[in-house]
Parts: C-alpha cells; structure tokens; sequence
C-alpha cells in the first residue's frame, strides 16, 4: 500500500518493545512523532485497559484531540470525563468543526459551556450550530467550512480568490454559489472551472439542478444520497434554503460503516459503540440485560413443553428428538428474517411486494420442510423404529419450517411499521415462535397419535 | 433532499399505475426520461420476477447498461445471459471502464472475446488490462481514466492543458505526474493546484508522499486505505510502479457495503449477492444446503441427549427445562462471537491480546451464570419443588455459560487462522458446542445426582 502503511507493523513492534523494556521516553516519541493520528487511536482501541491508560498518558496534550476524534465513543467518553476544561481546550484545538462537535456531545453542560467560552467568538457561534443538530442528522454531521462564492463575478475573479487562499479545505471539490443573504442558489464544482472560459461568469456556467440536504436530514438518507449520486461533498441548507455548512464524504463512511456494525451487533443484542476491550465486570452488566430478556423467551419456550410432561414420560425418544425440530424452525426462519431485514434497510422491501415475499417464503420453507422432514423422519425411523414416530417427526418441521417462513416475513415487516429495531428485536421473537410452535407441534401431534 | 429525490416516490407510484393500466408506451417514456438509471436499478431490484422481466424489456437498449451497472450480481447475470453480443455491444457503449469490466466478468468467455472485438483497440486494451485482474483487486476495482501531467511544466501550462478538456473525469481530486516512462513520481491534488502560483512548476509543488495502491491489493485493503486517510481517489501502480489507473471513493463505499452485507448475510449461510425476490424454487434450492449442514449439527445435538434417555425417563422435568440451559449458552456464546468477529474485522483482535479477552470473556460469562444460575434454579424449585434439581440447573448454567464464553472467543480466532470465514461458519459450531455442552452437563449431572 502507501508507504506510510507498509511501515506501520514494525513501528508498532517496536513501540511494544520499548514499552514492555520500560523505555518510556523513547516510547513517548515513537506515539507522538513516528505515528499517524489514526494509527495511534487504532493502537488504543486494540489494547486491553491497564496498558491503554500508559498509552494515553505518553501522548502529547495537543495530539490527545487528534486521536480522540478517532475513538470509538465508549473510549472517547472514558478519556474525555478524565480532563478538565483547560486540557480539553488545548486538545481540541484545530479540529474539524464537526469532529469537535461530536467530542463535545459526549461531555457535561458545564463543561461544554466552560469549552465553548475559551473559544474564539467566531469558532463558538460555528460549534454552536452544529450542536444545535441531533449528531445523527445532516446538522450534526456537517462542517462549516463551506467556500463560498457570488454569482456575478468572472471565474477568473473565483481563481484569483482561491489563490489568496494558504489551502482549500479538505475533500473540497464545489464552490457554492450564494446571494446576499446566504441563499444558496449553485454550485461550482472544481472540475468545471477548470474546463471553463476564465472569462466567463459564475452564473453562466454553475450548477442549479445540485443536490443539497436538509440540516434535519437523517444521517441515513444523506449516506443514501451521496451513494446514488456518488458525491464527495453536499451543501447542508435551512428549511428557508440558506446555507449552513456542507458534508464530505469521509463522514458519510463512517456512517455507511456505524450503520452496518449497527445491524451486526445489535442481533446479538451488543452496542455498535462497545469497546472491544471493556473491563470484565462492565461487559458482564451489559449482557446481563439481553441474557435476562432472553431467560424470559426461553422461560415461554420450557412452559409450553411442560405442557406435554406426561406425553414425553410415555415416549421419552420425543425428548431426544424435539430439538431437532425446533432447531432447523430456527435456522429456517432466521434466513427469511435476514432476507427481509436486508430488504427493509436497502429499500426494496414495502408495500405490495411483501404478499409476494411471503408467498415465495412459505412455498420456499414448505419444499425445505418436506425434503427435511422426509431425511429426519427415516433417520427417526431407523434409530427408533417407530413409522408413527417418523410421522409425527416429520409433519410437525413441515408445519414449523412453514411457520417459520412466516414468521421470518412478517415480524420485520410489522416491527419496522411499529417503528422498532428489526434487527435487534427480530431474533428472540422468531426463535421464540419457532422454539414453541416447534415443540407444540411435535408433542402436540405425539400427545394426540400414542 | 435535493430535487431529483424528493420527487421519486411520486414518480414510481405513476408509473405502477401506468404499469397497471396497460399503458406501456406511457410507462416506457417515464421509465427511460422520468427517471434516473440508479433509480430504474433500484425499482427493478424491489419487483418481483414476472413484473421485473415487463419492466426491463421497456427499458431502451442504450439505457439497458447504465441500468444494469447499478443492479446486483444475481439479477445483472441474469439479464445479461438473455443478450446476445451485439445488444451487450450497444448496452455498455460509454460506461466506465470498471463498471463495464464488472459486467464483462459475468458472462462466458466466449461472448466476451465477442464483446472485445467489436470495441476500438484503445478501449479494448483499457478493458483487457482491468480484466486481468480478480474483481476484489485494486486493479480489478480501478478505472483508466486518469489525467497525468509531467513534473517540467508550469502551473499554468496545466491550467491551459485542462481547459482543452470538455470535461474531466468524475472524482477527479488529483493530477498524476509521471516521468517519460509512465512512473507515477507525484500527485499534483486540484486545491493545491488552485491556491498555488501559476508559474511555478509541477516538480516544485507537487506530493511525493503520497498514498498510491498495488494492483493486487484487496479490495478491503484499499478501503481501510481510503478511510485512514480520508481519500477520494487513489492511483494504482504496478509492482514497477507503472502508473495502471485510479481508484475512485464511490467505488470504495460499494466495497464497503458489500463487506458489511457479505457479514450480515454469511452468518444466516446467505450470499450478500442474492436477489431478494428470487423465485422459490431457486431460494429454496440454495437454503436447503445450509438446513442440511445445521441438521447435522441438530442430529448430534440429538445424539447427545439420547445418552440420557433413561435419566429422562425417570425425571421428565428435565426435558421441561433442559432448553433454557442450552438456549442461555447460545445466546451468551452468540455475544462472544459477535465481539470477537468484528474484533477481527476492524483488526483490534488478534496476537497477545487475545489471551486477555479470553479471560475478560470467561469472567463476565461466569458472572452472569451465577446471576442467572441462581434466577433459573429458583424458577424450578418454585416449579418443581425440587431443591436437587435447582442446584444441577444452577450449577449446569454456570457450566455453560463458561464454556460458550470459552468457544466464543477461540473459535473466530481458529477459524480466522485456518482461513475459513468465521461470519460463515461461527455460528453454526458454537451453538451446536452450547447445545452439546448444556444437554451433558444438565442431564449428566442429574444422572449423577439422582
């Protein structure tokens, strides 16, 4: 890759060695000269807390901003509650608006106001709104480091005016074309200035069909703008159409990214935020919520096979055999629910397409029922030899593998209308379901044939 | 949003309409002028077969392949086995060079030899050079159309050389200075460019640390590239250090997408290419794989319990309640996994540390056992009034939940070392080892009690 990442593994050795040797100060220079900002937060984020704590302590006041904004927020909260107003001003110095505004979001009042105090006016009334936005809309999102331009004057006056410029701002790629007060009425992207006429006039040659976003933008949809259209930055504007700040695409990743971690984590019921290497005991109390949700789920399941306690003491092969049943409901209806949480997120799922779905799920899960139900029925057969058994075994994954189709289908649907997480809640309702229509069937079928 | 999003919804309800009513010719004009070729992808991808094949045959040939750039693995295949070379031909006429080599990747060898010859040489070998590249390479990811200047001319001199251009090419952020020979020596970026004094030269202001990407880098490679170090474009070289082409950011977040899908999917035993409204037959064919991989699983889960089957016999209660050991195993055992994978994913797992996840894991697992070990043997001492019974539950929890802790965090890094995705195959061997393990422990230790 670059050359900067080529070396990066060896550096990092290194910086181990001189740690474990006690070599502080030269430990202390390695962080702080010899590795990027970036590099040094993802050295945090993989170490275990005690050796974190060293770390952080060698690296420098003023680069402690730099690598915070890459933190994840359960390390960023950690180290942020531990300094004081007048570190945190020193830290934060130079940082991105947007990026500041995040780190701000996860202090106290108080000290937010103390921060915004020792800033420049100017500085202040630019984080101020920015903060004024919810962080996961196109508000909070934004930077206020728009370049701004008026319609009437000629490119070449544009040119001359970036010249007097020391540097553009990053991922700068338009120049929004404003009036007087601030409306935004074009833009000027870099590539078509340089193509054009330098004698030609802003408003001759800017864009007026341009994408812009609401500052209350949902931070999702403004991720799905830019991958439709693939853009590298978008002007945020007010609901009157005056321009507030713009969006770059490095951001946007980061919300493509938090947004699938988000799926992945929630299923198991975790926090997308979670430090990888959060202490035992904090780990172990967050878990315990989803483990006792859990209990409950499993607690409904042990009820309903409680009801054919004396079925199973007649026929204790139905003990043996009923996870089997319940277990492929689950997996079965786990692909659907995936499927179609899948489908909810990228927009192809709603309306009258789900009458669709779930018919080809139900026709789908019944071909998988029958195929299964006849393998496990002989394997039923030839273990216990029992053709009732078999029977029994096999009409109840035919019923379960159809209930679980759909389940799978219909659950997300009905979540997202009530407006919950699918994937976080989707899981425990299907297995829960597919845990008891499973054991209901069998034992019930069991209980009604001997 | 902006103009062309927030009109969509209405425009497609117009066309189902039009669709509805046998109004092919209006549909058709609304379908190939009323809306965007991103926008027809995304309405093919949320309509089911039948009704998809009408739509498509109504969009116009020349439309057909910025349509099917935007469309899924599974459907563009299909699609285009139904085009014969000469419709490829007019289909694909002045799509990107990338995008066309991803379309080309899907068809036999045959019709792309066809498809070859009828383009004009330049082209042809523009092609040829991305297609000798695996598709999740940086070479089978870039595109050819970069824009290089030499080191020995005047800002100005570039100035003049850009406005002959009509327009360049999208994303375009950064010039690319090579010697005679085609070496990339440095990168001139488009602000720097724009804030710097005409007639200085290229060599003089020009970026030679800049981050450049091997041809046969991973796709993923290049994405934590981009991100690292917030890139919108990046040069690909050849290990000479030939300049070959450039990747672009919207490419990058498509690989980022995928990963993130490929994720989700892979743990229900889905392929992220999979069209959602694929007919059941196909959908049903493709799931039944991964029920018959889990029903082996199921099947020795099974097997296990069967060693039991006389202590059953005797005490039916633990058929009532030996679910709630396995299924609290799974769920604690699921948690692990998902900290662990994406630990892997993100590249904070892996070496010494994970000695100390290890035993974070096996700590915070036995706390909650005890917790709710002790929450569980209550349940069935009230239940059962069975105080035997309520410490082999207990105690078969505590069992458990370690051991998923312990399978947990082994298993993704096992897996990770052998090479097999552990998205993929995680899954299915931690709950059959919490199923094994939670049915012995429970129903042995009641074998040994009673």
């Amino acid at each position: 890759m670059s050359p900067n990442h080529k070396q990066l593994q060896p550096r990092l050795d290194r910086l181990s060695e001189a740690l474990e040797s006690g070599a502080l100060d030269q430990a202390r220079r390695m962080l702080n000269r010899g590795l990027a900002p970036v590099d040094v937060a993802h050295l945090l984020e993989s170490t275990p807390p005690r050796e974190r704590n060293v770390l952080w302590e060698l690296v420098e006041p003023e680069l402690q901003g730099d690598v915070l904004q890459y933190l994840g927020d359960d390390i960023q909260s950690e180290f942020l509650s531990r300094m004081d107003a007048e570190q945190l001003v020193s830290a934060t110095e130079g940082l991105d608006v947007d990026d500041l505004a995040d780190l701000l979001q996860r202090l106290p009042n108080t000290v937010i106001h103390e921060v915004l105090q020792a800033m420049e006016a100017q500085e202040r009334q630019r984080i101020e709104t920015v903060l004024s936005y919810p962080e996961d809309t196109a508000g909070g999102l934004m930077n206020t480091d728009t370049i701004t331009i008026r319609p009437d004057i000629t490119l070449d006056v544009v040119l001359r005016y970036l010249r007097r410029h020391e540097k553009l701002p990053d991922s700068t790629d338009t120049l929004l074309v404003v009036t007087r007060r601030d409306e935004l009425i074009g833009t000027l992207p870099l590539n078509l200035l340089l193509v054009s006429d330098p004698s030609i006039l802003v408003r001759e040659v800017m864009n007026t069909d341009f994408a812009s976003v609401q500052a209350t933008a949902a931070d999702t949809d403004v991720a799905s703008l830019f991958e439709k259209f693939d853009l590298i930055s978008a002007p945020v504007v007010s609901t009157d159409g005056a321009l507030l700040g713009r969006i770059t695409i490095d951001d946007v990743v980061d919300v493509i990214r938090e947004d699938a971690e988000h799926q992945v984590m929630s299923m198991a019921g975790l926090d997308e935020d979670e430090d990888t290497f959060a202490p035992a005991w904090r780990t172990g109390r967050r878990r315990a919520v989803w483990l006792g949700i859990n209990l409950i789920a499993a607690t409904i399941v042990s009820f309903a096979i409680g009801i054919f306690e004396s079925t199973i003491q007649q026929i204790t092969a139905l003990a043996v055999l009923m996870p089997i049943v319940s277990s492929m409901g689950g997996i079965a209806g786990s692909q659907t629910l995936t499927v179609l949480i899948r489908g909810i997120a990228l927009g192809h799922v709603g309306g009258a397409n789900v009458q669709w779905l779930l018919v080809r799920e139900m026709l789908s899960g019944m071909m998988n029922g029958v195929l299964w139900a006849v393998i496990v029925a002989l394997v039923a057969i030839v273990r216990f030899d029992d053709y009732k058994l078999g029977g029994i075994i096999a009409l109840a994954m035919v019923i379960n593998l159809t209930v679980a189709a759909l389940a799978g289908t219909l659950i997300p649907v009905l979540l997202k209308r009530l407006k919950i997480d699918p994937a976080l809640s989707g899981g425990v309702l299907l297995t829960t379901i597919t845990d008891v229509v499973g054991f209901v069937a069998f034992l019930g079928l069991a209980a009604a044939f001997y």
